[in-house]
């Protein structure tokens, strides 16, 4: 299920919730929902905390069920280092990326082979956006409204500003990445500070003990030509993220290389990652205690 | 000859010109000396004005000889617009460039297939390096220094900070950027203005009726999918560059996508436009007139 | 027009021809009527004479329209030279092709890039049928049955005994073929004899002076890596057809490789060829002369 | 190790073995030594009988050291079914074979990128007539000459007439091959038979229990459209043949196409496979009773 199937199943989502079910959706449809949390599990597993207001802003309130989403690909790639950095030196006020995705982002049938073979398409609909929308809602945090309802707050807490431009080239599965970023902190840290923060991060999701959870959340690589899709994106089963090139930007400050493989931690991977944190964390009731 | 021959030919080169040959280099030997012109046909033809300051210093001095260098493949698609929008929009102040770069700019036997096949590689030695730095050659302007003698004077009139990311991906030919600007002027021109600036925008080759000049220097798509390497590249029998995409950038200001023909106007194209430009510029005698 | 647009049209087919409509196609739906000549316009022009039976047996009699096939994009490469050698050195008995063709073949959308990047789908829809049953009849003659009528005769005149092993590749245009035959005359030419024979073939289309007609029907490679798809597809517009590799065969007589552009002479191409010979050889009535 | 390192071993296989040790080699350079067994382990693990031989021939005789070869990476492909069918059937009498050959059959840095991108190569330097060559040895049996000594017997025992036509395609691993075979015996088995009986053909060195076997030999595909190299070849790790499309051949008998993994079982696989077979059969002390 390497596609975002958004398209057949938001009633069902909403459908399954109501009947106490819970649901881990790798699709788009409440992604942009203000009590539906958006979880790469990498990195904001503590937005679980939105579960019992979205359960008890339900109507009727729920005992059990409520919907989880997971990110876009490209999202899930990029915000990986983008919260790493953060946690080590502070917010980010500004970001650059673009991507060269991998075919199997498109689904099946997806992209003709006569629109790839031998091409670069410099534009997937929707998807600059979705980046640029998602990434926001993942970096921040959780606020209470003017009534006392707890909501995403991503507006006065984050800042960050964010431009993507997405292409598609022809590589069977992993996307591509290069990223720039300018730091709040001046001044900002070195390529050498960034690249042992990277490599330092860790997951919730492994802290915890996600049996799926790989043990290095990012594996930076100091080869000059790394990562390159097709030699790393089945490094720990695609669960977590390469990066490489760690430099100085003359126009930002720091510049890299991400690699994250778009049909495992860019998918499902991290829909099941999000399932495996719900039982860690007492979201889901566990079998035996039924 | 769609190869940067530099390895083989600086002595050559030398020789050459001490004999009174003119040399139209498409090699990086002489792009960084001093009082060598590096000249994009499509921009910067007024470069042409170092030739006698180049022949008056050699030693001993020529009457005929002198080098004349054309840019790197991925310099020239880029810089095509950045000199239009400069012309149109006075100085930009930072610029941020990711390529996507085509096989056949390493030349043959080039890339083995084993590395690019279902893979991009996303490091090209030295290629970052060249764009920064021809580039503020390219858009300088000429100044005297305190000899009295003219050389090339990048740094005082050209504070543009440009990054590069460079990346080779499968594809024959074509090379695809992602570019994003910023300018001094506030507030910078419009994604419209930006495209009207770039349609209108004509080279002296063409005006001054190079033959091989493409009657657009730049071909600015609507499609929200183009330029493509494989579509675009040869139109104009690859002389012009496309440009598409043109929109807002939430970093900088402007962001768009440029495709230039590698083997065509980011090589040997353009030395013969610069032969062409030489004749119309009376730089080479005309064979009737010897 | 490159992919066969057979589900669309049969019945809007017919209806021009009864509207006293010429109709070339492309398509594979009138190819099996034995009333409709099926033409490689590059070797088996004497078929236009079943056009008189055709417009005879039509009810009601027509006076101008007719409706005239040319072949499959597969078939269309092998049985040039086949017809060739033929003509120089007597009947065929046997032949195996086995064929790597373009994904410009299956037409727009066509085949999804993920079936076909970095791989090979050693199976085509229907194909193989097509190359083995339309050779016949191109190959064949025309003979007069029972009742008078004349048909195309293949059975009777041609025992050629032929299998067809098609694979698609990640190409993007041209059909590739490797062809291994055997000669009814023993002892068979040597490869040096079948070089000769194919590269003097003169097609009747050429002799008679169609404008699109290529100078060499068939151009004969000496190398021994061509033809190759990306190098000679375009040769002559692609309206010829490339054979290089000819040597003996181990099991049959002689073997060789075939090259011809799938959406030239493999398609339109060849409508249009058989457009010119209708005007040469008097099926359509000169403009001036209405 | 998965090209064939022959330019730069023979000198040190020879002085390997005089010195005592065992050399399972990979490389082409014993193949058509009549003493070395040359051997794919999936078929003919019975030619060790010569190594008793070629220990005994040695200047001076051997105790421990020998050489053994595996066969090309393309034979290897094609022997197995060969081997299988003849077990069933009888003798082949001709067999005709289309190879399309992953780029990482030709090793490192191998096949330039500018070659075969968008492109096929109809031509691998010596492929064909290591097919023809090598499948004859492995298929055929061991004779005593008119000296008393034995040796690979392949004329008198093997009629079989072998036709390869190698081609190079746009995959990175598998090769996959269009073979066509006549049998012997008439009338020929048919399709349906084929399939069972490549299906139901075990290896000695599954049934000896080498580790390294595949559990199926042969797996036999009943989609229209398998096996495909990038769905197919990492199927048991490569260790086995792949093979689809059995039907029926109107030139010969019965046609079908091959996958082999040219990285696994086309080359070091095999090589391990002989060593753990050289174990099982005693040519290998224990190492525990050293």
């Amino acid at each position: 299920m390497w596609q975002e199937t958004s398209v057949l199943f938001p009633v069902l989502e909403a459908e399954f919730r109501s009947a106490e079910l819970i649901v881990f959706s790798n699709a788009k449809n409440y992604r942009r929902d203000p009590l539906v949390p958006l979880i790469v599990p990498l990195i904001n597993a503590s937005h679980f905390a939105m579960v019992p207001h979205q359960r008890a802003l339900h109507s009727p309130p729920l005992k059990k069920g409520f919907i989880l989403t997971n990110a876009n690909c490209s999202t899930t790639g990029v915000v990986v280092p983008l919260a790493a950095l953060e946690k080590a030196f502070g917010p980010l006020e500004s970001c650059m990326i673009t991507t060269m995705q991998a075919i199997s982002g498109a689904g099946y049938p997806g992209i003709p082979s006569l629109d790839i073979l031998d091409n670069v398409v410099p534009y997937i609909s929707g998807e600059e956006e979705k980046i640029e929308w998602e990434t926001l809602k993942i970096l921040g945090g959780i606020a209470e409204d003017d009534n006392g309802q707890k909501a995403f707050d991503m507006h006065s807490r984050h800042p960050l500003r964010i431009s993507a431009s997405c292409n598609r080239v022809p590589v069977i599965e992993g996307h591509t990445e290069c990223v720039s970023v300018r730091f709040a902190r001046r001044p900002p840290p070195s390529p050498q500070q960034v690249r042992e923060a990277l490599a330092a991060y860790t997951s919730d999701a492994y802290a915890l003990g996600c049996p799926s959870a790989p043990r290095h959340t990012i594996f930076v690589h100091e080869e000059s030509d790394r990562p390159q899709p097709r030699l790393d994106r089945d490094y720990q089963m695609g669960a977590g993220v390469s990066i490489g090139r760690v430099r100085q930007c003359r126009v930002l400050d720091i510049k890299f290389v991400v690699l994250a493989n778009n049909v495992a931690i860019g998918a499902a991977t991290s829909s099941i990652l999000n399932a495996e944190l719900a039982v860690l964390k007492g979201y889901i009731p566990s079998v035996s205690a039924e």
